[in-house]
């Protein structure tokens, strides 16, 4: 969605329009591995995650919570939403704790430790959207980066105690596909684990589901997985993550 | 101050310590223009500005939005002062006008035409220590670059309607230095008017020295450039920009 100028305009005039208060949480798209590239970074993944080394957090910071969150935000003013653009730091909003080394050393990886739902909600309150990248801090002025589908879900939850929150994830398919390719419509976690194991389901989304089930088990009301296009009608096919 | 890692820790620690409600705002320093040489961009500057195109915005939002704000909103979380990271969309605090085309085509840049103070205000009351980028909008989802003196001189004014503002302006002099190279302890007009007709000020001065008289002007109580040493020993030597 970040990848494409005219979706992402389009889609933020549809967020820009949704009633009740929101909060947008997001990544890099390809923007952060394609900067690497042309600094001569090579992108490193390890589980569908990437591994942050100094000179790659410099450029995650630089493209999420600079060139990306800035131009959303833009573009949520030229819609009329008050949009605000946050990293962690800001407000002290996410703070995280970096990984430990073992099993797999992730670099400059943060995990979240406390989202600082009081400052979010003095931020709504104000009548703003804020605008979240995934780059977070340890306290101790270090940046981190941070998986933003962890985040999502972390922020999901943590507002679950000032609000009903629905959390809706968009992400490059229309929702978990079954083994024919087709949307399923709704998934509990025993079908989870089932898909699971036939390897249906593998790779980045394991760790989307796992963080679904989680926000669901912890307070949040509804979870969906989404295409962008959900956004502009939500008619269209979906995936509902459910309690049973 | 930027571009010296340890001098910008030990600087934001005597910010974070500073009795009573401040602002920062800043630019980017040598690394904008470093940025952009290592990505084959040529940075040009007229009359002590930056000429900015496309690729030349898209770096310095990354740059200043991005890399610099967050380090400099870490950094003061960690000496415990909350700060909040800002480019002119967010909350709308910063809205400009793209600069017109004659007579000197300066690309993407934006002239202030509104400071939101009533939401600076807001994020004061909320114990923030909002850090702003110059980085601003111009409402219709354009991202422009503003220069970060003018954006100073404009925030000061703007929060004068609240406040006794003192605005201090640092930079890599000890202050205003006369025809030997000495600080000048206090200009007022009539003796900037001179040393400009004696050429003992130049270049990159004027529009700073213009801006501090205008923020003089225009209700800010007090005016002083300072180098960055002066935040952490007020007793050394620097300019006061006084009005008679």
């Amino acid at each position: 969605m970040i990848d494409n100028a005219d979706q992402l305009d389009e889609v933020l005039e549809a967020i820009a329009t949704f009633p009740g208060p929101k909060i947008l949480v997001h990544g890099g798209g390809s923007l952060a591995s394609r900067m690497e590239e042309s600094m001569g970074l090579e992108p490193k993944m390890v589980q569908g995650r990437r591994v942050t080394s100094k000179a790659s957090l410099e450029v995650v910071t630089m493209v999420y919570a600079g060139r990306i969150n800035k131009e959303i935000v833009a573009l949520l003013q030229k819609h009329g939403a008050n949009g605000i653009g946050l990293a962690g730091p800001d407000g002290n909003i996410i703070r995280t704790r970096r990984r430990a080394a073992e099993p797999i050393d992730f670099g400059f990886v943060g995990d979240v430790e406390h989202v600082n739902a009081s400052m979010l909600n003095a931020f709504l309150d104000l009548g703003l959207l804020p605008v979240i990248s995934a780059i977070t801090h340890d306290g101790r002025g270090q940046l981190l980066n941070t998986n933003a589908d962890t985040m999502a879900a972390e922020v999901a939850m943590a507002m679950s105690k000032h609000y009903d929150v629905d959390l809706v994830m968009t992400f490059e398919k229309a929702g978990v596909l079954n083994e024919k390719g087709e949307v399923i419509p709704a998934i509990n976690h025993a079908k989870y684990e089932t898909l699971k194991e036939e390897k249906v389901i593998l790779d980045g989304m394991i760790p989307k589901l796992d963080n679904a089930f989680r926000a669901l088990s912890e307070g949040v009301e509804t979870v969906k997985l989404v295409s962008p296009q959900y956004l502009l009608d939500p008619n269209i096919e979906y995936t509902n993550v459910v309690r049973s």
